[in-house]
């Protein structure tokens, strides 16, 4: 851990009012030594790494400006908070970010008043700054009560970003956007509006020149409040004459500002000071580099996103990767999809901004024609993939299970309604670990449940989802979901020959006579050491893995509950209308009156911390299937 | 019913084939025999009215210039492809649409191949038929075949479809999109880009200008495929240098053409073939009136958007409203909802885009600024929500069951994880009628029941949503949800004195021994009759009101489970996961192994027809009831 006397001004300052106190001058510095504070703890404690190095300037220079917490900032997409977590009385927790029981990766209103809004998924920054800033209009007691949304050039081709910006014109308030472009998401940003950006971006001379007529008129005390605005539609519409560009902004009524350069410090301070009493929602444009002030990280910026440990003086990252240990069930998924895809030219890949995380790169390299990272935009991937499957191809439309909430109404109307066969591949399915409420993927079994004729899989190991996904290319005539963790799989060796899956059944993994386990998804290999231990005290223990939640192995259910009439399920998901509400809901409609303990998730949101350590919290590991089962009936 | 061969061209056209025989100079007649079709029909089968005639010529020409089916035309919300409909070989049986087992009201691949996606919910044609541009382009077979959505000036604003333009030019593909831009959605239109389209079509001369020079260009032969887009280019530098405008579609690299009259068949027939086979994503603006040809329709598009039957001579639209029979829901809330804000000066109202339709009006006439119509956005809507709880209001947040689907992320990453106290009303949820699967809202019991900390509860008349709502209000430290029917209540006299209800408690309404109703929401007024018929025959039969699918009143279920050991639960919505789920949850939970039989929607897509009528073929009417109760157990 780092000790933060080590630093001069960092060490001085526990809030934001005690960088207040500070030169503008002196500002720089606090940044070199933010920097290294946040270098020298992400070296020995994960986390989001480039993200939060590209904000240090923009942070510093948004609480010197504004009066936080009274004002407010809305991040959006929280892992580029840390600097803003240091600033605001967390710096001596530091080191527990993202750990069970510490801090949050991500903002989190629970955790502190500095954290307006939670900030876990993309795109919400500007509709929540907005909704905060009517409260404020509406309540009259806070006119003076400034919120600011800062949202990156990935997150803004979000859907609900742009329905925010579309909105911010429609009732007065002085919301102030600051658009943080680093031309930049996870992986490298896609879209229109991208393009347009770059070429915003690219005509620095005549912003220089704008900034400049800007200060003379302000020098010569030539600017009132309305002067200031005539003087930005005037440079607008000279903006437009010379670069024969078209401000998207302006168009929708947000004054635009900029583009400026988000790693000058003194100058950001400047200028947010000059814009932030201005009437109306306004838009500050700053380019900022991911990874800044760390050189391995400016090269490789989507490496760098969550490196895990490294060596800072080297740069070198720390692998603690065990040639023997299983591949990640994200490597299984990208290299079979590229086998399929080589043997039916149908499939398509689809996935939105996230191909590195699960791996669509590969198919993205072979078949860079037949690949769609669509950027931020759930919504659009799936009513996408809807297209091409109504075309007859076979899209396999790869989401993280906590995303794909967001494209909810476009499986239901978009592909289910038709029975089209798009392959749902929900990554990241389950408790995530150290991402926390907002990122565990524990809702997709409930929702995706309720839509008629959807398919609901998950597989066991490896194997099962090679199986499942070569299975759903052949026989996909409806959305056909397939579920699986984040992280290392089972199996030495996860190549296999492909089998067909019979679509709703189910299979014995063990035989047995008291009790009967029935799985769904990889979180079954949890009850194998339970069984064994319950074994070990004279029980005898059958093991089912279902494999769909949805339909369900009605043969194999019957003959089940025929037999048994003690029964526990377990799933990685909420027990609300999940797998186990699906079992007994058959037993019940059945006339069957077996006694069920269902393992799942409680119904409260679930933090961070590792995998192992939500699943003991929760109840869903080894030794909670164990107690299950020996624990009086 | 009209008989069609009193139109002579009209009689002559049964596909569209037989329309592209005609010569251009007899569209104009086509068009006026199609208008008289519609309104004839309308007239006296109700339906969505002044949409379709709004699109008469746009639908001809379409069909004329492109060769559908082979082509396609993705229409964004179906409530306007009447003209489509009558064109593509459904003119015989129009006078079935939106009838049980007749014509759907919306475009339904399933009903025909001209109907080439599903179009009920705003926003998805742009993601849609960019996938099936996408795919032809992939498949390489079908290179000529032309791909062409037509969205709405208010479905544009919707996020999906700034997704869909956000990504237009990502790949090579030939997608024309249509703006059809009437300036109003079902209520009048918000928003920036809304103010943005006004501001370019004011500019007429400069367009008209503009189309002449290409005119000249074209007849000088002075247009190669190349030389069209340096010209277009030059073009709109030239539109932004004299308008000062910015084109907000050209930021996104897609071709912007127009705006043009959409009244004009034969002018539009020309620019869509002239623009049709140019390289790259293209979008013709063309402006057209609701209820065009219908004077009465023109005046007051919101009340022609569906009025019902009408004398076509007179206009006069025929109301068969009994001043003895019940006020509709809708009527309820929005007056409650003025009360209550009356009193809690916290409480605002937002709706996207229907607050005629869900009675939002009153409040926006009394509390325009505490009242926000956020256009077609249903996420920003729940995340605006979301920023203004943040800040200490009481958001009364009303969309249609259906509709919420679209913000499900929304309501648990913006909302619930943060415990803020948005109430949700629900309007129109349930079986909805005549509009059929992609509207019926009965998927959100089962996914709102998977949300930790969410309320879930639904009033069985309006005295009981009004409470529901004093409750909210007074009450609310998480997503409240409140999900009641379209259409009429039960009561004579929906006015009470607010009495606060106890969150989480039913209550009982009959006492009785052999078998337990217990219902969730309005459709428990179907349980009436069949108690009384089956207590005709000897049966002593309880009925218990749950109000609350979550928390569940465990402590009356207690007592049920312990008395009764036949149950049966009622719902108006899906049993995957629904109320009923949630009751047999509980009941094997706690150990109990009562019979319990649950009625509520099945697991496939119910069609349209009226609300009696699905209720029956769903089982979920009072004939369901009852022969639940008297069938052997």
């Amino acid at each position: 851990m780092v000790e933060p006397d080590q630093f001069g001004l960092l060490s001085k300052i526990n809030l934001p009012q005690d960088l207040r106190e500070l030169k503008i001058t002196d500002l720089k510095e606090v940044c070199r030594e933010l920097r290294e504070f946040i270098i020298d703890e992400l070296s020995e404690n994960p986390g989001h790494f480039a993200s939060s190095l590209g904000v240090v300037e923009l942070t510093v220079a948004l609480h010197y400006v504004f009066n936080t917490p009274f004002d407010r900032i809305v991040w959006d997409v929280g892992h580029q908070a840390y600097a803003h977590k240091i600033l605001t009385g967390r710096k001596e927790k530091f080191h527990t970010n993202r750990k069970f029981g510490g801090l949050s990766g991500f903002p989190s209103p629970s955790e502190s008043e500095y954290d307006s809004f939670t900030a876990g998924h993309a795109s919400n920054s500007i509709s929540a700054a907005l909704g905060m800033a009517m409260a404020n209009s509406i309540k009259g007691d806070g006119t003076d009560r400034q919120v600011v949304a800062v949202i990156g050039d990935a997150a803004i081709s979000g859907g609900l970003a742009f329905e925010g910006l579309n909105n911010a014109s429609s009732h007065p308030n002085n919301l102030l956007i600051i658009l943080n472009d680093n031309n930049m998401a996870i992986d490298k940003n896609v879209g229109g509006l991208n393009q347009y950006l770059v070429n915003i971006t690219t005509s620095k001379q005549y912003n220089k020149f704008r900034y400049e007529l800007y200060q003379t008129f302000k020098k010569a005390n030539l600017i009132s409040e309305e002067m200031k605005g005539a003087i930005l539609r005037f440079n607008n519409s000279l903006k437009s004459l010379i670069t024969r560009q078209h401000n998207i902004f302006e168009g929708l009524d947000i004054r635009y500002f900029g583009p400026v350069d988000g790693h000058d410090v003194e100058s950001l301070v400047r200028i947010i000071d000059q814009i932030k009493d201005m009437d109306g929602p306004k838009l500050l444009h700053i380019c900022t580099k991911k990874g800044k002030g760390f050189a391995p990280a400016e090269e490789h910026a989507t490496i760098w996103h969550a490196p895990g440990k490294f060596n800072k003086e080297t740069g070198e990252r720390i692998k603690n990767n065990n040639a023997d240990s299983p591949a990640l069930f994200q490597e299984v998924f990208g290299k079979t999809l590229v086998e399929l895809a080589d043997n039916n030219e149908k499939i398509v890949g689809i996935t939105p901004a996230m191909p590195t995380g699960c791996s669509m790169t590969y198919m993205m390299e072979k078949y860079p024609t037949r690949s769609f990272d669509v950027g931020i935009a759930e919504e659009h991937a799936v009513t996408f993939s809807g297209g091409l499957a109504a075309e007859g191809m076979i899209p396999f439309c790869n989401v993280y299970s906590s995303f794909i909430q967001r494209a909810y109404d476009q499986i239901i109307h978009d592909v289910a309604i038709q029975k089209l066969p798009v392959v749902f591949c929900l990554d990241r399915a389950g408790i995530v670990g150290e991402d926390g409420a907002t990122h565990h993927g524990v809702f997709d079994i409930a929702y995706f449940r309720a839509i008629p004729g959807a398919i609901v899989s998950a597989p066991i190991n490896e194997h099962w989802l090679r199986n499942l996904m070569y299975t759903a290319q052949k026989k996909a005539d409806a959305p056909f979901m397939i579920r699986y963790p984040r992280g290392k799989g089972y199996l030495k060796d996860w190549k296999c020959e492909f089998a067909e899956v019979e679509i709703g059944k189910g299979y014995c993994l063990k035989e047995g006579t008291d009790v009967a386990i029935l799985s769904f998804g990889a979180i079954g290999n949890e009850a194998f050491k339970a069984i064994e231990m319950a074994e070990q005290k004279g029980l005898s223990i059958a093991h089912y893995d279902m494999v769909f939640a949805k339909p369900l192995d009605e043969e194999l259910l019957h003959s089940v509950m025929s037999k048994f009439d003690k029964i526990i399920t377990i799933e990685d998901g909420v027990l609300k209308g999940g797998f186990g509400s699906a079992v007994i809901e058959f037993m019940v409609d059945n006339g069957y009156s077996c006694k069920v303990r269902r393992l799942g998730l409680p119904d409260n949101f679930v933090e961070h911390g590792t995998v192992e350590q939500l699943r003991k919290a929760c109840g869903i590991d080894s030794d909670a299937v164990y107690e299950s089962l020996i624990k009086e009936w």
